[in-house]
């Protein structure tokens, strides 16, 4: 059994999930929203974010770790902003030891609907539905974009991806297979 | 007395400088640079400047936190990984409960060479005058930015912006003010 941790981190609201994963089968741990005021001081806003994931962290206690990688926003300000959130997330698991998947939303809603452009509200459906619960289950849109995170990390464990990213790296691990 | 830590985060190199403000004089406390190897994943490096700028506000004790703001990157990916890294510096000094300030390149040049559009070794060489120190002390050009930054929020401090940032905030502090 494989317990995952999914976060879906933005700058006002930072959504997260856990479930866990025993073969074909999830089932769902846990979830929440962290909710920080837009007119708090950035500092203020990382810190509440920052102990709240610890809090999770500690109580859950995960094995893996799943965040989700915006590739596109608004403008500078804003993609800095959401650098803040998600590098303050990534933080509070590295100093927790969990090993970290990212993934960019496209692939989050292929792996979890089908298709890369579905709607929040398919996602949270096939979220309910891949865990066995009532579609009446009251999950805010944040925790279920979070929870279909953790369950794209489970299914991409179960057909693991190429773990080469560059060749460069491809050099320096495996320079037995670099003709000289 | 006021102590200063100030941050110029990157991706690869993190610069810091600590500077003693009394009155008009600047004193040298502590400089130094964070170094992440970019091969190395992006959790270990934001544990790795997360811990060492934990260390340096141990040792150091600020009273007072100043962190570079840039609001130009290559592209989304940078900008939201430059992100990463301001946000777990932002972290480190609100866990500890510094109050932090930002400012731009700009602001920075402004303040301690006279002009937005300085070199870094003309910055260089200001922070060096500025802190009566030899202008052959060997310092990296990513700490004398972080010295220029503290620098920077030392001169302000002597000439204190106005604090309000948006007439939300405006109203929501100062109530009185408003005419129903």
């Amino acid at each position: 059994m494989m317990r995952i941790l999914g976060v879906d981190p933005g700058t006002l609201i930072t959504g997260y999930g856990v479930i866990d994963e025993k073969g074909k089968n999830c089932n769902l741990v846990d979830f929440g929203v962290i909710s920080t005021g837009s007119t708090m001081s950035m500092p203020l806003r990382l810190r509440i974010i920052y102990k709240e994931l610890i809090d999770v962290i500690e109580k859950s206690t995960p094995d893996e770790f799943a965040i989700e990688s915006a590739f596109y926003s608004k403008n500078v300000q804003s993609t800095l902003k959401l650098g803040y959130t998600r590098g303050v997330s990534i933080l509070a698991a590295a100093l927790r030891e969990i090993p970290t998947s990212e993934y960019s939303p496209r692939e989050v809603k292929q792996s979890v609907v089908g298709h890369g452009n579905a709607s929040k509200e398919q996602v949270a459906y096939m979220v309910r539905k891949l865990l066995k619960l009532e579609q009446s289950t009251d999950i805010p849109l944040d925790a279920t974009d979070a929870l279909a995170v953790a369950l794209c990390h489970a299914s991409k464990r179960m057909r693991p991806r190429a773990q080469v990213k560059s060749w460069k790296q491809f050099v320096e691990e495996k320079p037995e297979r670099v003709k000289s």
